[in-house]
């Protein structure tokens, strides 16, 4: 049987289109399905031919497009070659003109200005790159979020993945027997998150650790150990900040992970709110 | 009139589906549209009392749920309580299920087991975040892209993007009158991209951080002349190293230049394999 092909077709980066079929596609694992992206796709010239070559291969067309006229060609085209074409963001733009009551400006994402937000999302990643990892402790009262946990709890991908969000984040590393610098304390406590995780699975993350950087593992007879007095002294800090909530990582995404990260921070802001009413 | 309100509802972490929204309002700016996030919904429970809420407020719903009871259930609660609700990923699904002739697991991606690709996407974020700025040039030989241009030219926010989806990139900012250091030369120069802006833009970016830094801009009366000269010097050790790429950033979003990156890399790589071929 021919190898199953999906061809993601986008007027802008096709970022959103991607991550849709990604998503979908983990719903058939080892389907073997090669998916091929289409960028910036604006023109009939453009995309005729990448439906030609779907039809030709049997490939099924995804695709997310704003301009109503192109859209429509894509269908009409679709139609004559008889390739299965899905139109990914059509009936939610259709929706959201009907509910709001407007027109869409029908301009590919990719050639809007840029707005504030954006710049803030660019200036929360620079921040967040340039805090990782303990390195600009005085960023600590800046921050819109500090991390703290041992090593290997994940704290650097959580840091970029929030700041992708717009979250300043700060991180710092854990490390047996080492006060956190003073600037901790002078963090806004409210925006201070720990991290842990279970002790056998940090004992394993960091043999394959050592077995990459090409340590032998056996000579290490005290890892255990040493892993668990240094989880141990993270709970010590954890448990003198009764304010900072602990995230146990162990299993999780990265990506749940830091939405139960957003829930928590959302939790303590409603928690503030509602203790200021009541005073 | 009401605000407007869209309720996103989501059996995951709700990063895609708030993403494909987020893509779509951008064609009905100044909307003034609120978007609700509702994460890791799996049950009726859970669902029932963010449509009902949604049907009092008159929200429009938006869902991403694999499970199809609990689809067919906000099909239906939608339907008695009068509630617009869109779902975003079920006719994706069900192309794709007739496409690859199989079923869906129906697991909500957030409780699937972590794949490899999850593993080495994250390995990817690390070494980026560790070779950012430079700090790192023995990372260069080992990077999948090297990222080289004057200070302000997106290399931090382009090679946290570039690492999510997998790539490691290393960075490093051209500084007038100082060398690259010679790690540069041993890194696959098939895989060094230079970053270059405009000189009026740059002007413009540096004179807002002299200010966002406190600094009176006035006092910097070479400013200008500064910047050409910088700008200048990153072309001469470009122009030293004509088989790397230069990609103009000006005015361009990260996600786009992203892309053209990614593009140009795949370039490369054909040429490369058809020169081998002619071979």
């Amino acid at each position: 049987m021919d190898a199953k092909r999906i061809d993601v077709l986008s007027d802008s980066t096709g970022e959103t289109a991607e991550k849709v079929v990604r998503a979908a596609m983990l719903q058939f694992p080892h389907s073997g399905a090669q998916l091929r992206l289409h960028t910036r796709v604006r023109t009939k010239e453009a995309a005729r031919p990448i439906l030609e070559r779907a039809a030709r291969e049997g490939a099924l067309v995804v695709f997310t497009v704003v301009s109503p006229e192109l859209r429509e060609f894509i269908h009409a085209s679709s139609y004559e070659l008889r390739v299965e074409a899905l139109d990914l963001i059509g009936s939610l733009i259709g929706k959201l003109s009907v509910y709001l009551d407007r027109q869409p400006i029908n301009t590919p994402s990719a050639m809007l200005p840029l707005s504030d937000e954006y710049f803030r999302r660019i200036e929360a990643v620079e921040f967040t790159v340039k805090s990782d990892d303990g390195k600009e402790p005085r960023n600590f009262k800046k921050a819109d979020l500090v991390l703290v946990g041992v090593s290997r709890t994940s704290k650097t991908p959580l840091s970029t993945l929030l700041a992708q969000r717009g979250l300043k984040v700060a991180n710092l590393p854990i490390v047996l027997g080492v006060s956190p610098p003073p600037e901790l304390e002078e963090a806004n406590q409210e925006r201070v998150v720990g991290l842990t995780i279970g002790l056998e699975p940090l004992v394993e993350i960091r043999k394959a650790r050592l077995r990459q950087l090409g340590m032998s593992v056996d000579a290490n007879y005290g890892l255990k150990d040493q892993v668990k007095a240094e989880l141990e002294y993270a709970q010590s800090i954890f448990s003198t900040h009764p304010s900072w909530p602990v995230i146990d990582v162990t299993g999780r995404a990265i990506e749940e992970t830091a939405v139960i990260i957003l829930e928590s921070l959302k939790e303590r802001e409603e928690a503030r709110l509602i203790a200021k009413q009541i005073v």
